[in-house]
């Protein structure tokens, strides 16, 4: 009956305590009573648990001024053991099936004039607490949490370069199994079990883009049997026991590429992410490392290839902001981490990208992942 | 960079165009102008594909007239190629990162008053749809869908009967599992792989509750060491490859109960989950199933224990409608399924739960878990 909720490791109730109040304080400088908090990555970081319920309303109330509050089903309670309530100046607020949870949270926020769901809470539990709520006015909590999820501390930084770390020891066995005659589905399990091995609690995703399928930027994997000669996407990521994800993509060849375009192609790739990574420094606007990739893939004729913008945050979510698209003009600031990954992809046939976590530093830049860059021709 | 996509065994084209009509029909009869459909189950049910995107917007523009739509980021796309858009006649409409896809759903759209969002749509959208809609009334789709969704087909029931099998299976072994020792994480992992090996794609949830964790309902596993004399709480499930879940409790004591008061407590549960499933037929109330299980706990004086509605329906989705509570005056039709699922618990020391999937018949009820529902006692 249960949906799998996840174990934290969960920072110290004073970290979690400077989070909360970060996040009030966004909530006042932005207008906003009050902030309802669903299950989730936004939870996980304010409480250091994420939760899981799904039909059953669970949500952070927390406002801008006064006491905050966990409402949750009574039956989801013991889950929250873990969280440090009493230490967090939270009160917890059950209720059973049968009970209206939605009037539960209008009745401790009194008469706000505006109230922010996080981008993550369901339709069912937007709309029940916009009709609870009477007239204040609905908004995303995404733009004010961002301001406090996207600088990441020390903590956060250090598991995000042991996620980095771990991804890379991956990839340095990719050569093991991406053999002529194996499905790409057969290497996917492989890579699923080095990356627990290798320290993930589990793999959130696997690309395995064989020859065509890596022309497919959201491709997982498939039964194709992989040829020698194909160019191979290889794409995979994962949270470590702390949370934060890893996401690193490198692009391999089984045997010397078939197609005698590949080589060519590949190096202006190479050049188009070494230089976005290099235009990485605080002041910089997001959009202007999409741009960098974007110019050097434009200038050299695939501009219409390179179908997906150059990157996204990343943390305890997978994608998250700041997103590296053109027109963010968000300036970078140390802290802030997320991927580099122009892709050219030429359909039905092949594609090939280059992907790297990297956070701002004070005077720039570092990398999470620190594998050869280079198309890995294997041998076949 | 991906999200990962949940693969189908997709129902023929005739199947899904006769589910998008009843949805449609059900949307005019609402007095809704047009169903969003978001990626998850209710994708998956009317076009064989649920998808998978999390911050760029997907979703099924169903309009109760005129031609369907789907929104897709064009990164997507690969991801549907199986979907048979012209036999349903489905149009795609692609965007790119950096072009506003609310703009395109409002412009399909045209001057709706009511438009009505999938359960499971993130705040992100829904708000992003709102304000790209404007003066339309936003609904929840849900009340629509589930009528069509509620009453499950031949072949739907034919793939829940075949996940209770499997679960039912796993079930079979537990006693080879279960012994003093061991942690309930490492019962788990056997769990785990045993329910791949069964014919589950994987694992949705895995519930071990020795001693006082089995009074937790949504408790999962933990490294809580198993010792003689537990009660145990075992409620496993998860989807086999069509995408229907099964999900299924069972009672374990590792040898004779310790606790000299589980004996009586257990003929109560017992007792109260023959009689509730014995009471479904077509006709009866949806909460008429709940009353009756809770009837008898609280007759013997555990009505305080019994902190949960019995039951919830099942299908693509672990958790959907109808819920088995109090107050449901839902009547009971031929094609529901759903769980019967009355527990007992005993905060701090342990607790009891036993789970059937049942599904409503012609003139009664048929069990998809058919494993013996007394306390299972293993030697130990």
């Amino acid at each position: 009956m249960s949906r799998r909720s996840l174990h934290a490791t969960a920072p110290a109730p004073a970290a979690l305590r400077s989070r909360l109040d970060r996040a009030r304080e966004a909530a006042a400088s932005a207008g906003t009573d009050a902030l309802l908090i669903a299950p989730g990555s936004d939870l996980r970081y304010l409480i250091g648990q994420a939760g899981g319920s799904f039909e059953r309303l669970t949500t952070l109330v927390l406002p801008a001024e006064g006491t905050p509050a966990l409402v949750l089903p009574k039956l989801e309670a013991p889950g929250f053991t873990d969280v440090p309530t009493d230490e967090l100046g939270i009160e917890l607020l059950t209720w059973v099936d049968g009970e209206d949870p939605y009037r539960l949270v209008a009745d401790r926020l009194g008469a706000p004039r505006r109230v922010a769901v996080g981008d993550n809470t369901l339709a069912l539990h937007v709309l029940g607490l916009r009709a609870a709520c009477g007239t204040a006015e609905q908004t995303l909590a995404g733009p004010v949490l961002r301001e406090v999820r996207m600088r990441k501390d020390a903590t956060e930084l250090a598991a995000l370069r042991k996620a980095g770390a771990a991804i890379d020891r991956v990839h340095a066995r990719v050569g093991d199994w991406l053999r002529p005659g194996r499905t790409e589905a057969e290497v996917g399990a492989d890579i699923r079990a080095a990356m627990v091995e290798e320290g993930h609690s589990h793999a959130d995703f696997i690309i395995v883009g064989s020859g065509p399928n890596g022309a497919s930027p959201h491709h997982d994997v498939s039964d194709r049997v992989i040829e020698k000669g194909d160019v191979v996407v290889v794409d995979i990521g994962g949270p470590v026991p702390e949370g934060y994800n890893s996401d690193c993509t490198r692009t391999y060849s089984v045997g010397a590429p078939r197609d005698p375009e590949v080589t060519e192609v590949y190096a202006v790739l190479l050049a188009a992410q070494r230089a976005a990574v290099e235009a990485v420094r605080p002041g910089v606007p997001a959009g202007e490392i999409d741009a960098t990739a974007r110019r050097i893939i434009a200038d050299a004729g695939y501009g219409d290839r390179f179908i997906h913008r150059t990157g996204h945050g990343i943390g305890l979510d997978v994608h998250e902001e700041p997103y590296v698209v053109a027109g963010n003009d968000l300036p970078l600031r140390p802290g802030i981490a997320f991927s580099v990954e122009p892709g050219i992809y030429h359909a039905g046939r092949w594609g090939a990208r280059i992907e790297d976590i990297v956070a701002v530093t004070e005077d720039g830049v570092e990398s999470f992942n620190n594998r050869p860059h280079e198309l890995a021709v294997l041998d076949a």
